[in-house]
């Protein structure tokens, strides 16, 4: 089933205590689309430059994914640079060139517009708003956020929401949504702005679904070395929705509990794997055996 | 099956975003063996001065603690005051009056030096090496300790955890020992220093059982509301080593997965409670039926 990526494709530069890359294939759209290539048959919306090197695009291409969407226009591509503390728990942005992707307006060309699915990437609510009126049978929806749009474009935001199925976001912004600390009370607010099922992410200690009759808690993977964790909450995005998609789930308010915590384990699985090498690098060799055997220690680490 | 548990009785002055109490029973030895007793059969090592309330006492004894091992002597029970800040992520502590604790050198009644568990509660690790010694017939030992003892009593700590067969502590204390960030690696280091299986407590993410052939991760219970995080983690200290004793285990080293993993889930059940009330107030009045609830949600919350 179709599933519509709509975020940013960028250049990153990224410091960690494992080394230092200074321009590489970046950007939540990019990072959510590769994840959910593994499940779904996925539908890029995005904006590049001139500078877009073919063999990026090619790692795009390679895993199937429609670049119909992904405009090119004249000008640079949105370069971020940023570089994580010795623990890796902190991270300072060095640089944010929004460059193209200032100008970002999404237009759904016509193949895109019947997809069923969209997971909007961290952008302006109004985009996100904007390309969710442009699906014409939409199953459900959902999307991420950050800090910035929560203090900066709250009512923005509340509108945009307001139409999605799902939101997928992390504690702290959880937390600054909602006005609640505890997180069971940060869900229910959130839930009451629209969408029936709140997942709050938790960095390395995993992700908790929300939905009105009960919660379920994916734990982290505990890697034996984490080198770059930029784009794992992108990645567990992409493996949520991705496996949600390629069950044809019809509405995410009446999906089983056994699917929707299958798609939380999935997303959990994508994340961990994102972090093991710099970038995309691990994501881009990934296959679907691999996947499995994660998700089967999964299973391990966890019954009781 | 007899567990002995060995620490501080103290009484504690708590500050919370909830309310503030002056003066009530605490101190880790009191709520190790009050999450224990639900399990064991406890026989309580420590030490109080002359101002220890004979209603306090009661609370011990209603819970069929073995007090023969409690000295009562000249002078004031330890006194520990401190306060959390807000989201109670943080704790300041204000006063720590050792007091009658300053002199404490714990002698086993004969009756005790028979008991097959025990659990050396965050004291002085020489102290908790003297005692270990005094056991005649143990079947397993384990216990916790605090940065504290780690950075200014290194080598008795370590002479001290050699014969210990697991260990709980958190996770920065796993750091600070083994001199790794990463839990799994700082697991294995202090694998490596005597005990078989290390218990990494995590705050309100909950726990990791790390043994040499895998690990199992326990997720903390997501409360409505936490109201004293005091003790949390002594009361996961009391459900883990109240559980196997009461199974009777022979040997933690051969111990199954199905009774550890299970005593990792009683250990948080019984952490949960005891954030639920200020002080050892929810353990006062807790009952198996309420722990079996809880452990049954712990099963719901987790399984996929």
């Amino acid at each position: 089933m179709s599933l519509l990526v709509v975020g940013s494709v960028a250049y990153d530069g990224v410091e960690t205590p494992h080394g230092k890359v200074e321009r590489m294939l970046g950007g939540s759209c990019t990072y959510i689309s590769l994840a959910a290539s593994q499940f779904a048959d996925v539908k890029l919306v995005g904006i590049v430059g001139e500078d877009f090197a073919p063999e990026d695009e090619g790692i795009l291409v390679d895993h199937g994914i429609d670049l119909t969407g992904l405009e090119k226009v004249p000008g640079k591509t949105f370069f971020w640079s940023g570089a994580y503390s010795q623990n890796m728990n902190e991270r300072t942005t060095l640089t944010t060139d929004l460059n193209v992707f200032a100008d970002f307006n999404p237009n759904l060309p016509s193949l895109y517009q019947s997809a069923p699915y969209a997971f909007f990437g961290n952008i302006h609510p109004a985009l996100q708003k904007q390309v969710r009126g442009q699906m014409k049978a939409p199953r459900f929806v959902g999307g991420d956020t950050m800090n910035f749009w929560i203090e900066g474009t709250r009512e923005e935001l509340r509108e945009t929401i307001k139409d999605w199925d799902f939101i997928l976001i992390n504690d702290e912004e959880a937390r600054l949504l909602s006005g609640d600390y505890n997180l069971r009370q940060a869900a229910k607010r959130i839930h009451e702005m629209g969408p029936h099922t709140v997942v709050i992410k938790r960095g390395e200690y995993g992700a908790v679904l929300f939905r009105p009759e009960g919660y379920f808690i994916a734990p982290g993977f505990l890697l034996e070395s984490v080198f770059d964790p930029t784009g794992a909450g992108d990645s567990f995005a992409g493996g949520f929705m991705g496996y949600l998609a390629e069950q044809g789930i019809e509405n995410i308010d009446q999906a089983s509990h056994a699917h929707l915590r299958k798609a939380m384990i999935y997303g959990s699985v994508m994340g961990s794997f994102c972090c093991e090498q710099f970038g995309v690098g691990r994501l881009r060799t990934l296959n679907r055996d691999e996947i499995e055997t994660r998700y089967k220690e999964f299973k391990e680490f966890t019954k009781f």
